[in-house]
């Protein structure tokens, strides 16, 4: 395998010859024949390996595992210690995404202040294979099909022609040993039934599956090229304007291509959505009507899509554009206008200062844990303790609609505005927003 | 099912509720639940089957049973014979490909003789699952992986949503009888693996498989709806000239795109290449290099790429463009000149009738079954009884080159031309071909 991993450096990776480069080490079998495999070449590697402190004293083991290997090839190495859990609750991730945040994050600093070019990584030729599969079972797309980039910014993945046969034959070949990771169970069930009972049946009915895999994944990537070029030609046209917030597309240009659902789809997919056909019929919606995403909302806006992103998305009951001027809800109606001169908010009628609100707004029903900071008050109050405080009745909570800005409320409507957009000094333009 | 098979017909092919259509029917589950679908629906239908007369009694037994099912059901029923073993030695097709182009064939002569509308095939979403792997475990492209298409030109496939499990099901409750196919046993062994072997740990894996499948599917589909599109419009600036028999590139619309590899492949992977590493090296090759597949020729002239059809291809050694003046060749130089006025061909100089050649013409050796027109001479004779009656060493047989243009023998090169070239009154433009 030195030998063919050789002459894959010298046709596809040869930049690396002339690199410093940090090789990603778990102190599994992958990781540590990718350093042996370096290593035998004289590439200028560093080690890195993260300890994420999710399996005790096997932990541990893998960090003085990894030491160990380092000192006996004499190559430098770096260790991290992450308190993962801590990480994955307050950033409400998985401790799976929590770990690959962390870890890549920390190659990114390394790579930057120690001035490493790139960063090694040892996927191969079959966890590629599985993750095709994984994605195809879940289904998927293109986008899903096409693999692990073998460079991707400043990470590389030379064992990707490679087998896990190949690595355990140059593993026992070269007496190496490693470490098994116990870990990660649920995706290892999933990769290990892949593994044991759909790969070797692939691969009995032909037995060049990982050849073959090779020409369909380029065969593929040929094909997402071409998408992304004419994708980049009709954004081009369709975007009409981005900011940080959200970005605006011109309907017009999705009506003249000819096949719409498609590029409706190439356009959205990476922002969460699932409803094609809802999106589709936005086209041709009632301005004020969305379609969410989790992460995302789309707006028809009169000759425009508007996307914009949503923290902690909750679900909402009525979008208002920023052109709007009179707008139907439960309530009544809301009337919105620009006015001059500072005048006081009462409970029917607010006034906000218009540049601190994020477009479109919103209107909602109270969710657990919302908190408001109540006009004339100090400091921030629960709205589940307002609604007490104020005496409201089960019905007039169940009533209760709020109006929000990126998820922070602005008024209580018909009850209470809210401190953050009052108008000030600074003020520019007012907003008066009436409840008939 | 048969709600869902009302449904799936209403949303999606509720064309078929007006038309007149054949249900083409092995006896086999698939197309017997399908027949009785379409019966309870009360669909105009008529039935069609194929007798391959590839398994003796049992295929006529299968007919037996088609024409009991038919009498039951009170629907007409079309029969025929086919000796599919001489079709396929005649032509050169495997059995499967021969019953299959005797099959479409004969559907579409009944569509048109008899006024039928649409041509009804019983494919269902496990046959599309396992086309998906058995084309995956081969090595494809998208096009590989889209699945059977729903309604094509006159076929119209409505059981694509549905799985054999459904089928099963409803066979079973309405107490229908089938026939088992024991034929295609290779076929039958791949997709009996895919589906006693892959399908159900797939499934186990994800219970929702063949629904994420159609997720996939319906991805792809659009993806490919914006290659298509996007190729179109590459197409019509990239070709430059198409005849009955080639078809010209541009190269320099090829060198305009971002990614070349990919437009190289979206091009040209319907005329069967596979080295596309020596297409895109054609781009910037000498004027008459080539790349061959089983059924065409890429040859570069000047700033063009020119495909070539080619039957029965023979492995050529030298190819000559219409422009061509001089061609270097083992026997020597060919020069080739435009002359006025009929002159009499020698052993080493030929008069040709240009314009009853295809260009461009290739050399190649002399193979099995070669045939020419002697000049001078009544009909035909075999190349190698030529060799014998001319005495030609075992050295001057192998030495031998043919010129020929499509195929057909211009010149037995330095000694005998052909009669099919030669210069009559109706020629326009003479051609003198001389070795030096």
């Amino acid at each position: 395998m030195l030998e063919s991993f050789k002459k894959h450096i010298a046709s596809r990776l040869a930049f690396l010859n002339s690199s410093k480069l940090l090789i990603a080490i778990s102190g599994g079998i992958d990781s540590v024949v990718l350093t042996h495999l370096c290593y035998k070449m004289g590439l200028n590697v560093a080690l890195a390996h993260c300890n994420f402190n999710l399996r005790g004293e096997e932990s541990d083991a893998d960090e003085a595992f990894v030491l160990q290997f380092a000192e006996a090839l004499d190559v430098e190495v770096f260790v991290e210690n992450f308190d993962t859990k801590a990480y994955a609750s307050d950033g409400k991730l998985s401790i799976q995404m929590a770990a690959r945040e962390l870890r890549y994050r920390w190659f990114e600093a390394l790579a930057t202040q120690l001035q490493f070019d790139y960063v090694l990584t040892a996927h191969h030729a079959d966890d590629n294979l599985e993750t095709f599969l994984i994605n195809f079972t879940r289904g998927t797309g293109i986008e899903g099909l096409i693999g692990i980039p073998e460079v991707n910014d400043i990470f590389v993945r030379p064992l990707l022609p490679f087998s896990s046969q190949d690595i355990l034959a140059y593993a026992k070949q070269n007496h190496l040993t490693w470490r098994d990771d116990s870990s990660n169970a649920s995706t290892k069930y999933l990769r290990n039934k892949l593994r044991h009972e759909v790969i070797p049946v692939l691969k009995a009915i032909n037995p060049t599956l990982l050849q073959n895999f090779q020409t369909t994944l380029n065969h593929l990537n040929d094909t997402i090229a071409i998408v992304d070029e004419s994708m980049d030609a009709f954004l081009n046209k369709a975007i009409d304007n981005v900011s940080e917030t959200s970005m605006t597309f011109k309907i017009a240009a999705f009506k003249e291509v000819e096949n719409i659902k498609s590029y409706v789809y190439e356009t959205f997919k990476i922002f969460g959505f699932t409803q094609w056909n809802d999106i589709e019929n936005l086209l041709d919606a009632q301005s004020g009507k969305w379609v969410s995403s989790a992460t995302h909302r789309l707006i028809k806006d009169r000759d425009f899509l508007l996307l914009s992103e949503i923290e902690n998305a909750k679900p909402i009951l009525q979008v208002i554009l920023e052109n709007a001027s009179k707008i139907e809800t439960p309530l009544g109606i809301l009337n919105f206008e620009i006015v001059e001169g500072p005048q006081k908010s009462d409970s029917k009628t607010i006034f906000v200062d218009k540049d601190l609100l994020h477009f479109p707004l919103v209107i909602r029903e109270k969710e657990e844990g919302d908190v408001f900071f109540p006009l004339g008050m100090q400091g921030k109050k629960k709205v589940s303790k307002y609604f007490k405080d104020e005496k409201f009745s089960l019905l007039d909570k169940e009533q209760a609609r709020l109006l929000c800005s990126n998820n922070d409320i602005v008024w209580i409507i018909g009850k209470r505005a809210d401190n953050r957009f009052k108008v000030t000094e600074k003020t520019k333009t007012i907003l008066k927003i009436t409840l008939e």
